[in-house]
């Protein structure tokens, strides 16, 4: 265990030790353990977009042990998924990689912003998973039951060893589509994580555009022109850096965005990305390397 | 048991053997038995519209007796019912044919997409059931609702052995009327059931039309000119073929259709028929004659 | 224990000793200890208002180790704070200072007058809380839930030795603006939370404004030119004195007016100030200060 | 909060913030606070010897006020007690000084070496102790069942927050009058409760027999002379001094004996002193002077 | 993850992948990681010979983290010890070695032949073990109710997936002193075990006595005169095999013998040695040397 990681454990005071070991194998996981540094490969698009738009790209993505084998060729830090995939290879993959079990879940056809809860804490334990995974939308009219759900959830899961990751979308109400990523609407939600108790917190990437009239004024005196920055203020809206935070870069793109996001994560003082479709949506091979690139950019090698 | 057979039960890795022998009892079962193909015997249509609609047309199937006979005579995989048919035989026909307990059930009187939980994981204990069978309405308003009440259900029935079954049909809010038997729509579906962890999955066998503006680039390099490439892409969707999928072929027709239905099915890579009005809405001796040949179609003897 | 404090905790004559001994915990610590003067720092803007509304003025603040450590240093009372806060720095500073567990919680973007529960009694007990908090809106449409809320959580964690503090805010309905610190409405509501149970209540500093039209002639012979005559009506309203009322001073201003309203409450006889932005989004330097000079006038020293 | 205070909380290293408040409550309280030396004043005398040979020297003793206000007025770090008593002064001392609830007791005329559990974890919250105290009976035909009661009850207090002392006590079976104090077994039986997971150890202080003919090599090369080395020893068997361990005196004698006993615990690096008879069975003055001098052994002051 | 460890693992078949993901930590831990040989330090003589017995020969042992570090540094498998222990070292280590919570512990003074169930499955959760571990004595007059609170603990521990390790020490009622060793009564306590549903069985190298006069008849052909022969039954009576099964070698002894001990476990086709007295009772510098010795027969190094 390095001193890098044991100082980011320490921060989480009030836990047992059963959720700081499970915290302690994804951080030691992988090419990027003892770094305090995190890629996890999340693969829940299949409810949120459907198979097609999330495999048919490329189809060996359709099985589920594509993913878990990704995931550990990479090198990552863990695989995220809903109930149904991480069952169908949790035995084959037992204790080869940590593995978050998303414990809620939205599709394409919904007209409510919200969630089904589709996993348990018990599923958690009996498949071995490191933590569960929670989504949050602030902003949507069902917000306070989400709320609600995850605090139940990450009590139970508290208690026996399990670490909790929320990944908050500011999404509905009154905010805009570009509001969803203004720098001081994802600094609001990543706070909102933290607040409501979790170990990891999960957001996007954040523009420069101040959303909330109200924030302006708080926002005025800072520069927020580059991404590292603006990073960094997401940083510090999670504890100042009490709280591991790891953001996602939304929609596939090129790989030269991706390895600028890395950088910028980095520089900014992020604990890492959650990358999916931009690995899964690629051939392996080209996953297998544009992770590789990511990693090293994270060690400090790029 | 074949090879097959273990093949296929080899993919249920992280359920119990009781609930991987439920599994083996349904598909080591009747003339079908081993040959990893099934042919499912559904009788919920009381619920759905009602006696006279049902079952009129044939007046012994007002019997609960005769379906478990016919399921039974006709060489069949398993026996899917609501709880009253399934108590009003299960004494009689303990041992002689696997059972599904249709655990939730809509009726034609209903304004709200949904179905009413009338069945237990208790109940089918008690009944000796091999599985649940639920249905969710993704699209529905109350589609959270529905996966909250299958992931506490079949958690309970994996728990206990018991194997689940997803009747999974999309209907409500934006999806249109054509929409509903749509490819894309049909193999999101068919995803959604195998996210939340279904052992069993049943969808509608769908049409080529593609219902979602955003699916559309996904399938345009695709060809779905046959019904055989549909039902290997829904197939591909089931985690590549890591879970089981049947197909229904709706609404009663001419014999002809439902044979080439099941060439289709079996062409396809599906893993079979679950075939209700087809049957018990002919005379005893027609369904017998018919299930005969779908049977002959899926061991490749038509 | 002081007479003073003794006389307080004998108001309280229903509770069980383990929830006094919270109380007095509460009542005995730090540079105000014994004189049944309180003042307690509230960090819940960060639900409220987001981070860098709430911290960017004085960064430091984003860590919530300051927050404890600043009230610990200013000889505060108590600290109040979501589970978040309180979770990551429960463990550093066991036993320094007793905390309030704000166990629901609201954001700036919620379209509903309401607070999602977002911590139990459970965890007020594991972080060693000497008390919960739980915000009320008197006037909202959510109110009836809101008070049945607080009556379970009250009720548990009176059974457990665990103070509640209600801050009762009246909003919505038909309450304008103006009216939500109109003298009636803000006795009404700290009487509501005296009548929920509450040990101590938090309400805001009323102006001289009347809002209800038939409350005029029960005020119509009162004399409410001074904020002290005013704090005394509201603790009049809190049972004749016989609960704890503290009282916020909303957003941050100069200190000047931060003291006029301390001797205020002082002279009215309330028990104290709740006081977060005043304090915490100043340098530290200046919001000890600013505390020291609060703690002495409430000493009668200033 | 001092340095020695908090090397000896960050010992408990499983326990939530909960657990070590109340251990820092007791650690911080009275005039040894902040030093990590402890005086708690046990009056279970009543249970184990019935009341007149426990209170008649010294009728006020009979009032379990008496003992409330002893512990407090000397200064001291806790005061112990059965039910009845803490129920009779829970109110009137709410807050004053930290109590620890004794949840089994014993009595003369028990023909078994056991106790019955007389009292509860809810108990304890109900009255705000900050710690459950119970007996075992190592080498007595009852231990196994007395090791799994307080099994369930400290593993029932750590969740919320309570701490657990264990007062050990070898009696029964082989062991023979002579060694049930003699360094051999005081060290085992101290070691058993922290091995049971004790935040706090109670055993006698050690002669320098050997009991055990098992034990007797590895005794042989020590030097067991003077009682602060057998002290230290005692030390070293709980967890090398990783846990509390507080010693008493036994039956009431000479105040010389008693000051020697508290330089011995003092300079071996006991935690202190658990002192019942040797204070309450003397005048409340001679206690006092007592007491005030065992403090100041306790400062180095004497 | 090995072909070796696979197969291990695959012997598990009806155990949920929680529990497989903490047997394959186990087997992947340390530096016999995925050889499918295991080296597990034992820490439980404080509860069964006393403090002094166990650790005055190398008094640093006194100290929990001492066994963690050790365990650590010689790249062992796992780390086995009572409560106390495990709850002093747990957030130190946490994620740094696999940990057995030893949850039943007997003492010296203890007349019946028995333990006290002195942990929980709760426990391991918190506290992040991998696996309880149990002791039975068949032949005791309490093996009934012993086998019953294993049957309990394991199945409570299967559903959270915690793993099983059961010591099986045959001791009391007919069984002689000599017989307690005796080959026949070895290999049936080692199959006992398995049918109590142990993961990993735990017993002592056998003599080449045989006890039971029924059993001569069974043992006259075989050819038990070396100890890698006796090693090969108990392995046989582990379901042949498809159970992991583990040796101790009893009281400390000289080098060259433990180093026999681990060449006729490995050449008998043992999975390996729980070795406790022989390391931890050596001067570390020597115990190092020890295992590493160990560890490179078991890789077939020496």
């Amino acid at each position: 265990m390095t001193p890098t990681v044991k100082s980011i454990l320490s921060h989480y005071e009030s836990d047992n030790p059963g959720t700081k070991a499970n915290l302690a194998r994804i951080l030691m996981q992988g090419r990027l353990g003892g770094t305090g540094k995190l890629v996890i490969l999340p693969v829940d698009q299949g409810f949120e977009h459907g198979p097609a738009r999330s495999f048919a790209i490329n189809p060996p993505a359709y099985d589920p042990h594509y993913h878990y084998q990704l995931a550990i060729d990479a090198g990552l830090s863990a695989y995220a998924a809903p109930l149904g995939p991480i069952e169908a290879g949790a035995d084959t993959f037992a204790g080869q990689i940590p593995t978050i079990l998303k414990v809620n879940s939205s599709n394409s056809w919904s007209s409510r912003v919200d969630q089904a809860v589709t996993g348990t804490v018990d599923d958690a334990l009996r498949l071995g998973c490191s933590a569960i995974g929670f989504t949050i939308y602030p902003g949507s009219d069902d917000i306070f039951e989400q709320m609600e759900e995850i605090r139940e959830m990450s009590a139970e899961a508290k208690a026996v060893g399990i670490a909790t990751v929320i990944w908050s979308y500011p999404r509905g109400g009154e905010i805009s589509k570009k509001g969803e990523l203004a720098l001081d609407v994802g600094a609001y939600a990543a706070h909102m994580a933290a607040l409501l108790g979790a170990h990891i917190i999960k957001v996007k990437l954040p523009t420069d555009h101040i959303e909330q009239k109200d924030a302006v004024a708080a926002y005025k005196d800072g520069d927020w022109s580059t991404q590292a920055k603006r990073v960094a203020h997401v940083r510090q809206a999670c504890f100042a850096g009490r709280r591991i935070v790891v953001f996602s870069g939304g929609a596939a793109k090129g790989s030269d965005a991706v390895y600028q996001d890395a950088r910028d994560i980095r520089d900014g003082g992020g604990n890492g990305s959650i990358i999916g479709r931009n690995t899964f949506q690629r051939p392996r091979d080209e996953a297998l390397a544009l992770l590789d690139k990511i990693v090293r950019i994270y060690k400090n090698e790029e």
